[in-house]
């Protein structure tokens, strides 16, 4: 495995790759890795010829009061975990080889990012399709692997890549999640026992969602009433949005039907969990 | 040459051209062309092995008032031309093969695009900028030619290239002129007899401007009133900015040193024109 540490180096590693008629794979990531990291670069390998995980953590998608300084950086650990998972380059850039200067250009999927998390997180989505766009541009990948657990993140991509025409095409990956349900992320650490304990209950509320959508509940409003009791017996919980929306273009949905995303974010104590399903609620 | 109506077949085109090991140039235009256009094309013969041309009016770059209707459409005429200048692909899509889906990513470059044109025509830039990221992503050139009578455009497209990482060179070729000194542009073609005469003006504010620098003028007011004495002379006219600005950042000079850019839009009668040029002050 080769760490690429300058744009110029990893591009000639991915252009050595294509020459030799490799399809590339691409994961990109903020670091901090976990299992449900590795679940889509495992994807990418089974897929691709040559895998390139990128570990940046972009300043541009937190917002001044976020947690961009205390966000985990463990590069030790993650190349270690990128090496065993068969990656072929991680690209792990300094802050000043993505932004040398000053960057005044954006790219920007109005609409898709004003709901959910848009709402709490206003200028995130810029940030973060402004870093996709750059990484997508220094890698050049055929297939890069979002996960599922970002949903917004992955719909709004999927628009970018649609709108611009950009060369690649977008996967999306399951959820994973640990045995009681919380959906994988590395913003797990920064949870005591207690509140992980208490965390559990986000999974809950949703399956509860889930349960009453198959029983045939067609008012998102019940829905939501139901998810914010369950939720509301998280301690010091600060419950963001619970939304059902359309899971193409993200819109509020009056009425259950088609495929619907059931979303949340929830703060508990300082730490910002965000976690969704799919439903398919039918005509 | 081939014509290419569709994404997928110029980039089948490209892909082929690529993998023969060619360096791809690429003359993104709107048609209507004349030998400024040949002469960017040319450029591209000159300095790469496989060139594609693209003609696409981009109804994004157009204001509600602006001439999108009328802008003039003569693809027969420029596929000659094409094909005379050495042209290997010509791109010419329809309107819903670019937008085929409602739009909602928009690539923008802030600052650059507030001064000069981008003051006259809000949202144009991000037309243009949109436009040039799609067909950047469908013709993956090794090289893209841009005129300097569009300055900021150069400026502003150059700009975006470097703040995204995308993997092209830009580069900006000289303006060509009438005899007269009026700049080569398909508006042109929308002026009567005597409004062409008066439109020589524009060219002589210009250079009595650069010939005032030579001989150390160093007040941009100075300038700017001297060229709209000059321009005042043109009839109907509707002078909608002469300005003085550094000619990498666009920011307005207090001071003329380094390098300038003297730039202007004009309006006679209903036809806008734009003309500019580079000036080095020296200290």
């Amino acid at each position: 495995m080769e760490l690429a540490k300058t744009i110029k180096y990893v591009r000639e590693l991915v252009k050595a790759a294509r020459s030799d008629g490799k399809k590339i794979g691409f994961v990109p990531t903020m670091g901090a890795l976990h299992i449900g990291h590795v679940s889509l670069i495992d994807r990418a390998v089974n897929e691709c010829d040559f895998v390139v995980v990128s570990i940046y953590v972009n300043p541009t998608q937190f917002g001044l009061s976020e947690d961009f300084e205390k966000y985990p950086r463990t590069l030790d650990a993650d190349l270690k975990i990128c090496e065993k998972a068969g990656t072929d380059v991680v690209f792990a850039p300094a802050d000043n080889e993505m932004y040398e200067y000053e960057n005044i250009t954006w790219d920007d999927t109005e609409k898709l990012t004003e709901p959910l998390c848009g709402q709490s997180r206003p200028g995130h989505f810029k940030g973060v399709t402004t870093i996709c766009a750059k990484l997508f541009n220094i890698v050049t990948p055929d297939i890069a692997y979002f996960g599922q657990k970002d949903a917004q993140q992955s719909v709004v991509i999927k628009k970018m890549v649609d709108d611009l025409d950009m060369p690649l095409q977008i996967t999306t990956c399951p959820t994973l999640r640990e045995p009681d349900g919380l959906a994988l992320s590395s913003r797990n650490k920064y949870l005591d026992s207690q509140q992980r304990k208490d965390a559990a209950l986000i999974y809950e509320s949703l399956q509860i969602a889930a349960e009453a959508i198959a029983h045939g509940t067609k008012e998102p409003q019940t829905i939501i009433d139901q998810m914010r009791t369950t939720l509301s017996r998280i301690k010091n919980a600060d419950i963001e949005y619970v939304s059902v929306v359309n899971a193409d273009n993200l819109r509020y949905l009056d009425k259950i039907a088609g495929k619907a995303l059931i979303a949340l974010a929830v703060k508990i104590g300082d730490t910002r969990l965000i976690d969704n399903i799919l439903v398919d609620a039918g005509e």
